[in-house]
């Protein structure tokens, strides 16, 4: 059986695996005050070309976006994001478990709109009961999108301006950010994010990590952070574990090397999903890929792959979504492909 | 200068008033532990024909809404509701401050249709990930809605049979509850509401009540409510006070006569401005009414009478909104009338 | 039956009813946009001697305290309290319930001492895993305290100084704020109390309101508090119900007018007690006095008035509470005498 | 420079290092629906003599902690502590922020007292105001306490006694619940523990696994605990990390067998320290060691080991803290001993 389900099916790649293997008798002190934390520190705001860039380490994905966000916001803000962000969806209500709101506005291609932010907020101020209401306080946009789209260097740079212009931190959910970087005709660089997001987080669980997200935040951002990681039951004991996969993810160049190789078996997969005559239910150029498939050729697949339909089955067909990653093989590839005559 | 702004400008009908001051010595054990609120109790669950019902008193709507729905919620459920709805929009996030979140639906003219519910909540289990995503814990509506409409008797019917078909506790916020029972044509009884609603609350504050909302619950719907109600600050010290006017309001139909006069008057606004060639931005038969206005119109009537833009003003045109209530004096309605020509 | 029970037994007092009588059918807008509201503020700045301070009307003591600790305090900060205080013990778990933690602090006759703040806070630093635990926020201190009894001006400057230092708001619970400024010996002004505290409450409920409590800050101590406000579930959409009990209560010295008969009456009731041979539990000087009894006298007096049994029924004594209020009549303070011979 | 500040000072042991490495490349589906998942629940089912109780798996402690006392109150209840337990002092406020008041009780060598429990159960709702006041919803231990002590088998029957006949889950805490298990004269087992405790975790943090804690729940205890763990940012993508691990720590004994090296290195650490004329602030029988030191010592002590000072240091002597792991060589030990002199 050939699993598509999602990015993370494996462990770490090989590279982590060893350095984990090896430095695994060493004592070292707790909660992210070891060496290999500031290493990954440094080598992080080295990538992002931020030298006095704030870096957290925390587990995973859900975690990383509450606490972040509730750092962010105030009591009487919530947090702007597309109606299809995973915060609005797909984390059980952890932002509204901190005790704030969701704000949605329309998505395009799984993108948000800088000129959706402005109205929003323009229309909110301008209505004379806007006290009675919960502000826009931040702006949460994920990149690569839920659909596997990416935002450009000219979106992201209106969004960034319009969200300074209406004092909106802006925070990106870096979660596939690999994926999305190394992307055929991506034109945003990981400074281009670090410099026109407020805070973001680059994504290791998906990406080659056993585990882990960095959160980058302009400095004096998130004051106190680490109390409120802490609080949020997302402090890891063994800290170093999280600075040793990011030292060795953000070392020569492995973090994009990785996502390389997971976007090129995206590809192969959709131009023979193509080339088989079936149609993208949309057009991803990163490591998520959605086919529209009739469900006879999803009941016979379903024999010899997993993966993922999105959303509900519909009455012939349903949109179907197919995942690679670092740790695809090739073969497995040409193998689903191939079940496609 | 005439006021059309809301249905809270004035204080409280006469009859609470002498009430409240012919009352006002006697001494009472606090926290609705006094025969006023005794008395209130039977009143209301006579009035409701459900002898066994709960009934609480809380002192405002938000205030209200945010309690109930907290008591009936469970950490994974949040509460499903038109994207119209009060709780959705103006209450300053006061239920996702309690840490849950408002599952939004489509609105027909302000009101929640039964087989949205039920698509919802079948999609939402059909869906492989639900256990990732906040389930359907309870149903909010009010009536009347938002914009005045009113729910038929066979519209509440199919939706508290779907709610109780599918294990959601359905909820109608009454802040308007009389204007609702007594329009033209409306179908639905206080007995049919209560018969027909998990719980719901007779709104005070805004038909003759200084203050106060009564909430009447299913029996054990609601447990530990009274320590509830204290954790959200909802508790009156002198509860004698809600007690006492709910008494007031609920004895010889003094409730109901109250709404008619605001009823009728707002009907002869509508008559009045239809007759004079405008147009209502929705029909609504109870006391806020909806018109569409010119901008100018609107900025010479502003000189003469208060009332509020619905939303943000139009380019050319807006919708207005002017409310009536048990306190509009007849020579008022008159002479805004008057203005139209 | 006497009703020695506590100070909210009645309504309001005369002149308050007087006034929301003759106010009832004017129209004003809602939530605090009013006149009255407005002559109100005015009014408690001057009798606080801060004509900048920032005023915001509340309708309950609960309420209120919830609804300041929350705009007070940052997500990783604690509330430093006695162990006694209200907020620790009497209000089914509100500041919890907001996500913050009581640090609690001994009590001294009820009162908290600057120095136990002080080294509550230094230990804090100077323990190595801080950041692991909740940080002291602010202080907060009921005056009277729950046994009735006051700070001296001298303690209050201590505590100010040492909360200013700290870089703690010093906040005070005002719920029977009036019984302690015009108790004998009293040496704290309403002035004193208003540049001590970064904010405070003037509590309306107990001393001659229906309800209502007035919330006296600095400027600028809380930001977007309106929104706040309405998000706890607090705000009155008759707003002006607030300010016309407080434009009357603060004209011509009502407010302590009404305070002073009652901690008159409390004393009278001290001195028969002590007379007739029973001590008191502590030395209050206000409204609220706490008597040691034998079993056998409560039991007696019990089928005479009714009174409170402070915390739980002793073996052979109990600790009382009798609590006199703006409205307890001399009689009845003669009344209850007559029954301890 | 030796190190004994804690018991996550190195990775994994190696058993579950190479099981890691092992099965890295295997695909596997996620959020804990894997095969080692499934293995891990059954062995600790068969380890805690309970076929039939439901076994969840988490990242971190305090994450795990707040997620199922989350799980067990309702809204107006609180969990019964001992003022030291770690949920009360060392968590960020991670209980409070999800809305929760931890009530303090005594502690005695660490540990809560049956009777406490009871007493203040029953003083609660004895108590005529306890319906103002925050219920006692459940009873929080750790075992070991945070000073390392253990419960009687006694003491913990008797414990379990109480919490059922008052209707309180008892949850408890096993973040180091194997050096308790194989303390010398430790009567309790595991079966023991799971009998009767309502809810706990087996620690895997600190005993061996990289990360990782497992809860053993009663069936039925913990209604959609899945999407709280969600909810929480505590479930983790990849959960076969977490099956794995404690399948593989569950097998053949290894987790106790782990355990058992570090109580042994603990004694030889007190055994030493007596030997050389120190005394033990308490005595523990497992891997955390308590010893008063002059501040002389623990100064010179510094220049060669690194631990903990407890809580704040003294005027002449203070508290230190040294801990041992599975990971502790008995050289280490010996060489710390011989600096004693």
């Amino acid at each position: 059986m050939l699993h598509f389900d999602c990015d993370y099916m494996e462990g770490a790649c090989p590279e982590v695996m060893r350095r984990l293997a090896e430095t695994n008798m060493e004592q070292t002190p707790g909660y992210g005050t070891d060496r290999y934390t500031k290493e990954a520190v440094e080598l992080i705001r080295q990538a992002c070309a931020q030298p006095e860039a704030e870096v957290h380490f925390l587990v995973g994905g859900t975690q990383t976006n509450a606490t972040v966000i509730d750092g962010l916001l105030r009591r009487h803000e919530g947090v702007l994001a597309a109606e299809t962000a995973h915060i609005n969806v797909h984390e059980a209500g952890a932002i509204e478990a901190c005790g704030h709101k969701v704000l949605v506005l329309p998505q395009h291609d799984g993108k948000l709109r800088a000129a959706d932010v402005e109205r929003y907020t323009t229309d909110f101020y301008r209505d004379e009961t806007y006290e009675h209401m919960v502000a826009p306080g931040m702006v949460y946009i994920s990149h690569p999108t839920e659909l596997g789209t990416l935002y450009t260097r000219a979106e992201l740079e209106e969004l960034s301006q319009t969200c300074h212009r209406l004092h909106l931190p802006l925070y990106l959910d870096g979660a596939r950010l690999a994926y999305g970087l190394v992307a055929a005709n991506a034109d945003l660089t990981l400074p281009d994010v670090a410099r026109l997001c407020d805070a973001f987080y680059i994504g290791g669980t998906k990406t080659g990590a056993l585990f882990g997200e960095a959160v980058v935040a302009r400095r004096g951002l998130l004051p106190r952070f680490f109390t409120l990681v802490k609080q949020h039951g997302a402090l890891m004991a063994k800290g170093r574990l999280l600075g040793l996969q990011f030292a060795t993810l953000m070392a020569d160049g492995l973090y994009l090397h990785l996502a390389r190789h997971a976007v090129g078996q995206a590809m192969r997969l959709k131009q023979g999903f193509l080339s088989a005559g079936y149609r993208c239910h949309i057009d991803s150029p990163t490591n998520q890929q959605f086919f529209c498939l009739p469900n006879e050729t999803i009941d016979r697949l379903s024999t010899k792959a997993t993966f993922e339909i999105w959303g509900t089955r519909g009455e012939n067909e349903s949109v179907t979504r197919f995942v690679t990653s670092w740790a695809t093989r090739p073969e497995a590839v040409d193998e689903l492909l191939s079940y496609l005559e």
